[in-house]
C-alpha cells in the first residue's frame, strides 16, 4: 500500500472545513455538557489528607501512594542543572495510558466520537473528551469499576485503520517521564449510540476550542498528534535546519533529575490539607473527595495537584514571506525523559515572577500580555488533565508580534517554526510538549491561510 | 526556504551513483589505511587492572572510573522485566559526543572527508572514520591532547549547511543511555588537506563497506542517519501502520533498568585481568595499554569491553509486490532510554545460545545462517566502536528468505519495513538501533532496485 500520510491529511482538512456536522449542531454541545454535569450531580470536596481512603504517606519515604501500589504516587524530584538546582514533589505514573478518539465517515466526512466526561479537577467538571481515556489500571479494572466503553477499538486495531498512534509526553513540571498513547482509529461498521458521546467534525471541534474550558487536554493533544495542520512547503528554516537547531538544544542542556523521598524534599511543607512551598509559589498537593459521580466507580478520594494560579501559555506569531510562523522555545522541564521539548514562546504562572524586575521576567511574557487586542488571534482558557490537576487553568494565546518584540533572529533557545513543521514533529514522541500541542490543535485555524 | 529533504536526498543519490571519486581511486583506500596503521606503530597490550593509570575501582561501589571523574565509568545495571531479571556491568558515558562528516561538492558531486583513524579496539587498529569523532572531553581537552581537526565546522555550523544532525543511541547492551550527535555538514570554501583524510563519494564508501573491517561504526551510523536510501512510495504497511506497530511495541514492554554498584553485580567475578561472567557468556571488561600512537595523546591505558565471540547481525530480506523489505525486530536492550528500538531480524552471539535446543535459539538465526550462498546479498565483518569495544566483530548479513522461514505475517515483535521506511525513522532519535543502522548504510545497494 501507499506509505504516505497525505490521504489522512486531506481527509482531516476536509473535516476541518466542515463546520456543520452530520449529527448535532455545534451550538448545542456546551448545553449537552452542562446537562451531563447536572445529571451527574458530582460534588468535589477538599478533604484533609487523613480522610483519603487507601491513600497514605509512607512512613519511611513520605511518598504518597495507594495501598494497592497502583494508579500513581507522589514522590520527590531533585533536579540539577549547571548553575541551578531544585527539589519538588512530582507525580510518578509509569503506566502508559490510552487517549483514543474513534473516527468514522458520515456523508464522506470524518467525524470524531467525543465524550462528555467528568474529571474532578476540571473547573466545570464535564468537558469534551476523547472517546477513551484509560490508564492500564482502568482497563485491567484495578479499582473494580465498569468496563471502559469503546476500549476494544484501541487495544488491537487493524493497522490500516489507525490514523494516528504516537507516545506523547505530558507536563514535565508535574509528571515524572509520563507519556500516553495518542490514537485516532477509524471504524467502518456501526458504533452503538450512547448519550454520553457525540460525533463531531474537526471543524466543529475547532469552533468549540474557541470556548473556555470546553475541550479537555486529552482531546487537544490527540488532535495535535494527527496530521491536522496544512504542511506547507516553505519555512524560515528548512526541516534540516530546524532539526539541527533542536538537536543542538537537546545536546547542550545537562539535566540531572533523580527521584527522591517526598519527605525529604527541601523547601516544601505539609499541613493537614496541603503540601506546598513555604513561599507559596508554583503548586500544592491536596486531597479531594469525589461524590455522587456516575463514573466508573460510585465515589472515591484521591490526591491531586493544584497550581497556585492561572498560567499564561502563548505563541508569538509572525509571517515571513507570507508564511505563518510561531516562536518555539526549547524548554527544560525536570520530568522530561530527555532534557528539552519544544514549548510555546511563553509558558508560566506570571505571579511566580511578579516580584522580579522587568529584565528578569520570562522572555516575551510582556510582549504577549501587552499586545493590542486586534493582534490577539487566539485567547481561550483551557484546563489541564482533570484527573490529576485541580483547576489547572491557563490562558492560551496566539499573539501577532513584530520585529521589535520578537526578532527574526531570536535569542538562543528560541526558533521560528511553521505550524506544519510543529505538526510534523508532533507525529513523533518527545518533540512537542503538551502545552504546545494544545496550541497546535488550533494553529491551523488562527493563521493567515484560513 | 524550502522545508524539503528531497534536494539532499537527490544529491546523496548522485554521490551514491558515483563510484569514481574526484580525488582518489577506491582501490587505494585499504592500502592507505594499512600505511597509517604501520606508520602509527601503535601497540595495544592487555594489562592487569592494577596497571591502569588514573583508572581504579572505587572502594565503596566497585565502579571503575578515571581519577578526573571524566571520560566514562563502568558501573552495574539491574534490569527487571516481567518474567526475567539480570544484572550486568555497563558503560556510563553521559556526555553527548559528535560524530561528524564534512561534505563538499567536487565536479558537482558530494564527497565526504573520511579519516584514517586508529582506535585501540579495532581488530586492525586503523579504519575509515568520520571527519570528527569527539567526546566533549576531547574537545574541551580533558586529557590534555591536541585540538581535534576540523571540529570547528561542527560546533556552530550555519544551519543551511547541515545535511543531517540527529542524536542516535548506541549499543543498549553495553552502554547506559548513550547517544551521540550524528552530523553531516557541507562546506563551501577550501578545506586544508591532511594526509590522514580523504574525500570520497558515497559510491566509493559503499564499495568499501563490502570489505571486512574497513569502514568504522561511527562512519556507518552517520551515513545511515542521512536520507541516503531511496524513499519509495509503497510498502507492505503504510507509515501510519508502521508507527502504530512500533508505538504498540514500545508501550507493551515494561523494562525497569537501574544503575547499581559494579561491585554488587550478581554472577560476575573479577580477577587481575578481567571482569566476566562465571559461565563465560556475553562479554568481559578488560584493560589495555595503548603505546606509540600518533593520536591525540602519546599513549594511554584504559578499560575496554570485550565480547566473548563474533556476533551475527542480519536482516531477512524479501520483496512484496516487487518492493524490497527487511524484517525489523522491536528489541529490548537494558541500556536504551526507552524500552525498545528497531533492530535487525537477528542480533546475537550464537554460542551464547549453542547449548539450547533449536526451538529456543533466537528466532530466524538458523534461517540466516543456513541460507544458500546465492541468497546471501550481503555478508561482511564489521567491528563496533574501537574506543570502547575490543575486537567486537560481527558478521553483518542481508539474506533473501521466503514465506516458509519468514512469513508475510511475522510473529509478534517483528515487522516488515522497506529500506526507505527504516531510513525515514533513522532521521529521528531512538527508533533504529546502531546495528540496524550499520545494515541501513548499505541497504540501498543490496536491494533489488540497484
Amino acid at each position: 500500500m501507499e506509505r504516505s500520510w497525505a490521504p489522512t491529511a486531506e481527509r482531516l482538512a476536509l473535516s476541518a472545513a466542515t463546520t456543520a456536522g452530520a449529527h448535532v449542531p455545534t451550538a448545542g454541545v456546551p448545553a449537552w455538557l452542562e446537562e451531563h454535569r447536572r445529571s451527574g450531580g458530582t460534588v468535589v470536596r477538599r478533604i484533609p489528607f487523613a480522610e483519603l481512603a487507601h491513600w497514605s504517606f509512607a512512613a519511611d519515604t513520605g511518598n504518597l501512594r495507594h495501598s494497592s501500589g497502583r494508579f500513581f504516587t507522589v514522590e520527590g524530584l531533585d533536579v540539577r542543572r549547571p548553575g541551578t538546582q531544585w527539589q519538588q514533589p512530582i507525580i510518578v505514573q509509569p503506566e502508559i495510558g490510552i487517549l483514543g478518539i474513534l473516527a468514522k465517515e458520515f456523508d464522506g466526512v470524518l467525524h470524531f466520537l467525543m465524550q462528555a466526561k467528568m474529571e474532578p479537577g476540571n473547573p466545570n467538571l464535564v468537558q469534551l473528551s476523547p472517546t477513551v481515556q484509560a490508564t492500564r489500571s482502568n482497563y485491567t479494572k484495578a479499582h473494580g469499576g465498569t468496563a471502559v466503553k469503546y476500549l476494544e477499538h484501541f487495544l488491537d486495531p487493524r493497522r490500516e485503520s489507525v490514523l494516528t498512534d504516537v507516545l506523547q509526553s505530558e507536563h514535565g513540571a508535574w509528571f515524572y517521564r509520563k507519556r500516553n498513547r495518542n490514537m485516532i482509529v477509524e471504524v467502518d461498521g456501526d458504533v452503538p449510540d450512547d448519550d454520553a458521546f457525540r460525533w463531531l467534525t474537526l471543524g466543529q471541534i475547532h469552533e468549540l476550542l474557541r470556548l473556555d474550558n470546553v475541550v479537555n487536554m486529552d482531546a487537544r493533544t490527540v488532535l495535535a498528534s494527527a496530521p491536522s495542520v496544512p504542511a506547507g512547503t516553505r519555512a524560515l528554516s528548512s526541516d534540516a535546519g530546524l532539526m539541527t537547531w533542536f538537536t543542538g538544544e537537546r545536546a547542550r542542556h545537562d539535566v540531572h533529575a533523580r527521584r527522591m523521598p517526598l519527605g525529604e524534599v527541601a523547601g516544601w511543607r505539609r499541613d493537614a490539607y496541603s503540601l506546598g512551598r513555604a513561599d507559596g509559589r508554583f503548586f500544592r498537593v491536596v486531597a479531594v473527595s469525589v461524590e455522587g459521580a456516575g463514573r466508573e466507580v460510585a465515589g472515591w478520594t484521591q490526591p491531586i495537584l493544584e497550581p497556585v494560579e492561572r498560567g499564561v501559555v502563548g505563541f508569538a506569531y509572525r509571517e515571513f514571506g507570507g508564511v505563518p510562523h510561531v516562536l518555539a522555545h526549547a524548554r527544560v522541564e525536570g520530568g522530561f525523559l530527555d532534557t528539552v521539548e519544544l514549548a510555546p514562546t511563553v509558558q508560566c504562572a506570571p505571579s511566580n515572577y511578579a516580584p522580579l524586575p522587568a529584565g528578569q521576567r520570562p522572555p516575551f511574557l510582556d510582549a504577549l500580555l501587552n499586545a493590542a487586542p486586534e493582534r490577539v488571534r487566539y485567547s481561550t482558557v483551557h484546563s489541564e488533565e482533570g484527573g490529576r490537576f485541580l483547576d489547572a487553568e491557563s490562558r492560551y494565546l496566539v499573539v501577532e508580534t513584530d520585529e521589535a518584540t520578537t526578532p527574526t533572529q531570536p535569542p538562543p533557545g528560541y526558533h521560528w517554526v511553521t505550524p506544519g513543521q510543529l505538526n510534523w514533529l508532533a507525529g513523533h514522541s518527545r518533540y512537542v510538549n503538551v502545552q504546545a500541542r494544545t496550541l497546535l490543535a488550533i494553529l491551523g485555524t488562527v493563521t493567515a491561510g484560513r
